[in-house]
């Protein structure tokens, strides 16, 4: 049996002033806590991004054509996106799942096939989906990590997304779980401009009051505004905290991601590490709102668990120094006075 | 001729938001500048160590005996510090300076001999050190780093610390070179307590009235409040950017060296990165008064050179995203509508 005091022991005994490392230190504790050990290790590091495309897409809420969304799938299983290069980096593995993009995916073998749909239907008009299609979600989310555990060893699992219009869906999400404001929760997404930004909050305000729908029911707040990629990925991260993974959390759309599956199970907080706060300008409230401190502030905005990757090395020094540093004792080096 | 147009040119076509990189792209902008090239790249990372000690160690300004400062030379020596574990973590040399340690170290070989003197004098009753040791200082540290580049191809170059009572020595320099009130340039160090706190203040409040210098003059102020290894490291840094390396900031001391630095050479801030925000609490104004954005504020305070290994890799990642990411055209992607 492993004590928190005894975690905390060997972090405090280390040479170094008490609490120096900071939150190398919280890390640390939060992973030796979860795999409850002293020499805590991670393991086979993998992000699944989880790409579909959103009805939203066609009124006018991005800076860029629905295209990218399937554009961007070729160039992460070529290898030449950010979340390539920044795995590649760091051994990190990425995995890419067809969540429900817009295009015939089918006899492309490196892709996780889990497609609902082409793309949800726009939320201005009806539900974005039908409950079987979230309940497709929920059971994809599910069997992709299950089917990832039963063959990898894998202790530390991130989430990336692609999807163009997906700000919009989780801007929406983020509304309903936290109740703050609408139009705290809109950012510029990719990059639209003042009159395409002003237009965005109006299209989501009028798709905000078209639904009367409970806030309070995750489910339903999935269906009427979700996209298949975050309801996916929801269920993913709901399984990962079952598997005993570490979860690393990207930027603003996977946070509200998490903050639906958090909704549902409040215990996955503590398996969290949130990896970086993005300048979508949403994404500082949802951390507020979870009482995150995130490892990044780094003014990023690409999502596809772009700060997973960039954030990993710091997890990873968390575990090396509690692992490999000499304590006072073992290097003969006084203690405080 | 590489101009900046066509560094941002090259960083503005990579497949993902105009800017969505946020810091990475102006660290690729900055190390693109300093290299002269479109494909940057990042040699023999290597962080040198000085140590030394200060006579205002035995006027009870720290929580730590001085004898911690030579016991963390041999743990450094040994691989068993922070600093060891992420270097190693990374792949950066750690070159350990002696440029002032109160023990003999005569025999050891893995060391970088530059000692100037068995510790300063307590600043507190006469300056620190006399104006030949002052030189001694700026002779080593351009030596050091002449030495080093002759048979190393490092392209970059970070700088660590050790010396029980150096953060007293670098609150009175950035007092002096700032003009920010004492009392905000000095914190708690390795972990003071609050009778030990005042104290500290009312010892170094006197040390700089006893002392009626001119502030202006960064040779007077470093003979008068320095430390051996803060004057032997101001010297370093100027010599390294007479080099062309890109030059990595570390903490709350590094960053009084760097500062003693830039008075002399106000050019030198263009290849410095400002690795993190210190838990030290004068070191936020500190960077303030540069104007320098850190890249991690993870509240650490352990020195050492440990907040350069631990923002190394987000420097290796902003030089892998320029080389590496696939563009617009080459990925066939959409670019902005």
């Amino acid at each position: 049996m492993i004590t928190p005091e005894a975690i905390q022991h060997k972090i405090d005994f280390k040479t170094k002033p008490l609490g120096a490392l900071g939150t190398l230190e919280t890390i640390a504790l939060q992973i030796c806590t979860i795999q409850k050990t002293l020499e805590p290790s991670l393991l086979e590091p993998t992000i699944f991004l989880f790409a579909a495309d959103h009805g939203i897409a066609t009124d006018g809420v991005s800076a860029y054509p629905q295209d990218v969304t399937w554009q961007m799938v070729f160039n992460f299983l070529q290898g030449g996106a950010a979340i390539n290069v920044f795995s590649k980096q760091h051994d990190i593995e990425v995995r890419v799942v067809d969540a429900g993009v817009k295009k015939d995916f089918e006899n492309i073998p490196r892709l996780i096939h889990a497609k609902i749909n082409e793309g949800t239907k726009s939320f201005l008009r009806e539900k974005a989906m039908s409950a079987s299609e979230l309940e497709k979600c929920f059971s994809n989310g599910k069997r992709i990590i299950q089917e990832f555990k039963k063959t990898s060893t894998c202790s530390i699992i991130g989430f990336g997304e692609m999807g163009i219009g997906n700000t919009s869906s989780a801007a929406l999400l983020m509304h309903c779980f936290t109740n703050i404001p609408l139009e705290k929760c809109i950012g510029k997404g990719t990059g639209i401009n003042e009159v395409q930004f002003l237009h965005k909050q109006n299209i989501l305000r009028q798709a905000f009051d078209a639904h009367q729908i409970d806030v309070q029911d995750p489910y339903e707040v999935l269906q009427t505004f979700g996209g298949f990629e975050i309801a996916s990925m929801c269920s993913a991260i709901l399984e990962s905290f079952e598997q005993n993974l570490i979860i690393m959390v990207d930027g603003f759309i996977a946070s509200a991601a998490f903050l639906a599956a958090y909704t549902i199970n409040p215990a996955i907080i503590k398996h969290a590490i949130f990896c970086h706060q993005s300048d979508e300008s949403g994404h500082s409230l949802l951390l507020d709102h979870l009482k995150a401190k995130p490892l990044l502030n780094l003014g990023m905005r690409l999502g596809e668990g772009t700060g997973c990757a960039i954030a990993y090395p710091i997890i990873q020094s968390a575990v090396h120094f509690i692992n490999e540093m000499a304590s006072f004792e073992s290097a003969a080096v006084s203690n405080k006075e």
